[in-house]
């Protein structure tokens, strides 16, 4: 057996959802969508510099997660998929990441749009995004190539 | 104090790069560059469905990070920087994310090209990559807009 890893929350994500229903699937639903990100006081040196970025990633843990699937159906499709086929929440490892727009900051607390996350959510790390590493806009999509657009929608 | 957040590595990440010096700063810099993802047993049938998407995003442990910077000059500038405006390893959550390749697999050994992580890296993780939520060409990449490119090339 591998030892665990162990993190720890560096701040709490707020958002307009309070509940898994009527939530955004993906960032790309969420389009003007308004949140905060509050970045733990201890943390708070690590923002400096991260004002330029127009897009940061944030990467968190699927608090209301507690079971474990292997294959899921996802919401937008009605077959059946392997989990590291899907962005399902209930995975393995509860991690989530979404790619949001950075709108503003004030010290510790980051303004942000297009947030698809629940309210209360454990932020882990913020990186920059950046198009040069992470923009890959002829990659193929497998099952969500006819339905991917769709999470602007449902 | 919030409650910390234990995972558990899910597979191992087999690259050229058994040492930190002379590794690729990101997959952009690591064009061609073959690795697998071993996939434990019991998360094997996860991987379904996996093979249609050509990029997927692997999440992992910079495991050989001991220290946690709040400020670093990172290897693409000589001023420094907030961890969270970087995608440097010190960070105060060791997680990276990389998008790479998918070029097969094997039952639960995937190929991928573009790897830019150290042998023996744990997995934590593995998402599909999908253009309709990772692909933002215009956002803006603050204080890398001028040395990105650069990470194809150092």
């Amino acid at each position: 057996m591998k030892p665990l890893v162990v993190f720890m929350p560096i701040g709490t994500i707020r958002s307009p959802f309070s509940d898994i229903a009527g939530m955004p699937i993906q960032p790309s639903g969420a389009k003007g969508i308004a949140g905060t990100v509050e970045v733990s006081e201890e943390f708070a040196d690590g923002l400096t510099d991260l004002d330029g970025f127009s897009r940061i990633i944030l990467i968190y843990m699927f608090h209301k997660c507690e079971s474990c699937e292997l294959t899921v159906t996802p919401f937008l499709d009605s077959a059946t998929h392997g989990i590291f086929a899907t962005r399902a929440p209930c995975r393995p490892n509860q991690i989530g990441i979404s790619v949001v727009r950075l709108t503003g900051r004030n010290g510790r607390v980051l303004s942000v749009a297009d947030i698809d996350v629940l309210d209360g959510t454990p932020l882990l790390d913020i990186k920059p995004y950046v198009p040069a590493f992470d923009c890959y806009p002829d990659a193929k999509a497998g099952w969500l190539e006819k339905n991917g657009h769709r999470a602007v929608s449902v």
